[in-house]
């Protein structure tokens, strides 16, 4: 089929390409403000590359007919107090422009939100019905774009499927510590190979639930293909809750080390614990956990340890 | 004070500035999109006019020292789905950047919002609690920016109070059919007014809370003045409700005339009821009907004959 991914050229959209690059025809929309060429390296002559901010009306004209929209691009949540109104565009407006490109091409639009948008969890997991409580700008747009969908949806009979992550990490995930950019797995994997000694705030015993982008990017695909799926919201999530000290210490194991880590004070906001149900991926699109927690981090490492 | 009003120009705006112009040092900031220099040609001299796109970043270096910021600029409900870039660029990316400006100079922001997001009535009349379900880019943008004042208001302790507008009218309020804008009681006294028959669509017993603009913006300065009102949402409305068919009675009677309506097909969305509760913002800062619908009518009636 002939699918869009916008941020296919970032963490997850460039796990997308690898793995649907083969089977479908593929244009990526990318202004490389957080993707790379890198990440896209293995596919680049295969995919169709436009180099465009997906937040900007010119999209509109820069892309032909496609089946599929997968709307990956994102800009960070930590970044969004910092700078608002480019959150509101990446995170809200793009997904305006990708509705109307999806109406103007009757194509499917699969919209990745996020969790968080769940605020401090008042049950646990936490299913599709939770309350919201968005903390940040970012957590706002998220849900806005969501809210979004569904008018073009009521409107216009407009498919769609929002995907609401839980805390993907895997290879190539970036870290920047400058910009205040850190996803726990990304950064704990990086230090320890880096034989440095990583970070942990507060105590350490508020959990993730954590999942590596080969499921997610599997679990958008099993949402696009569902017909049943369509109108409907659904966390891709693993149901299991990791605690920060665990994730250390199965990568000490892992790498056959033990790292007493530095300690820091409890970030501000941070979430005691996170776990969401998949139930209803599993039940309507019957999404996967393939990579489990310790062959996730596995296969994390190895390819870490390929490249560098 | 010094006071910001955006969307000065503006219907709702230029009342504001005719009854506070003499009270407070006023900035105004207007694009002219939507407002006009004839509505407020009485006050130009005393205001400060910025001709300015208040969802672009240069105002931030336009605008001093503020101690009260109205956000009052916005792009019609009307024109959501025919422009939603336009209208999260109005109604969303303005007010982040109106709480940044706040966050600059420690003011406090009134921002407008809509009554209409509540959606279908799950209950009359509808107080704050009432369940919200957006119907139009516009409803999604407004409720986004009401999340967005409150992660402000979280984050920062910014200071801001939502004002949730029932159906406004009055003096000013413009009419264009052509680009489908035809505000129930603006359109019906135009009409009137030029001895043509007005249309109602639909049986003409769907209800609306209708609010003189002159009680809208006494209540927004009420709520800007109140310590209590700060950080929390109120319904600007009438508690009371009307129907279609009794505004046209009310005006038959005004002027003197019976007039047999044209009849058009029930508007696709239209809502059959709508009263929105005031109780909250009559507990916490006094707020007031001060023009219950027949003098409101007769004043709104006697300004357009002066008018043209």
């Amino acid at each position: 089929m002939k699918l869009l991914v916008t941020g296919g050229a970032g963490f997850v959209g460039s796990h997308f390409l690898d793995r649907f690059v083969e089977e479908h025809e593929i244009t990526v929309v990318d202004d490389f403000s957080n993707g790379s060429l890198s990440n896209i390296r293995a596919v680049r002559r295969t995919i169709r590359l436009v180099r465009a901010d997906v937040s900007k009306e010119s999209i509109l004209r820069k892309i032909g007919r496609v089946e599929g929209i997968f709307h990956l691009a994102c800009h960070p949540r930590s970044f969004s107090f910092k700078n608002p109104t480019r959150d509101v565009d990446v995170n809200v407006r793009s997904t305006l422009l990708m509705l109307e490109l999806a109406r103007k091409f009757d194509a499917k639009l699969i919209f990745s939100s996020n969790t968080g948008i769940y605020g401090d969890p008042q049950y646990l997991p936490m299913d599709e019905q939770h309350p919201i409580n968005c903390k940040t700008p970012y957590d706002v747009d998220k849900y806005a774009s969501e809210l979004q969908i569904k008018t073009y949806g009521t409107q216009y009979g407009l498919r769609a499927v929002v995907c609401r992550f839980a805390t993907v990490f895997g290879p190539r995930q970036r870290v920047n510590e400058k910009l205040g950019w850190r996803p726990l797995v990304a950064t704990f994997v990086r230090y320890m190979m880096m034989k440095k000694r990583p970070t942990v705030f507060g105590d350490g015993e508020q959990t993730r639930d954590l999942i590596y982008v080969k499921d997610i990017v599997e679990g958008l695909m099993r949402a696009f293909s569902s017909k049943q799926a369509e109108g409907g919201v659904f966390n891709l999530s693993t149901e299991v809750e990791t605690s920060v000290n665990m994730v250390l210490r199965k990568l000490c194991t892992l790498l056959g080390e033990e790292v007493e880590p530095e300690r820091g004070p409890p970030s501000v906001g941070d979430l005691r614990r996170m776990c969401c149900s998949n139930a209803k991926a599993r039940e309507t699109f019957n999404f996967e956990i393939k990579y489990p927690l310790d062959a996730a981090l596995r296969e994390y490492v190895e390819s870490y340890k390929k490249q560098y």
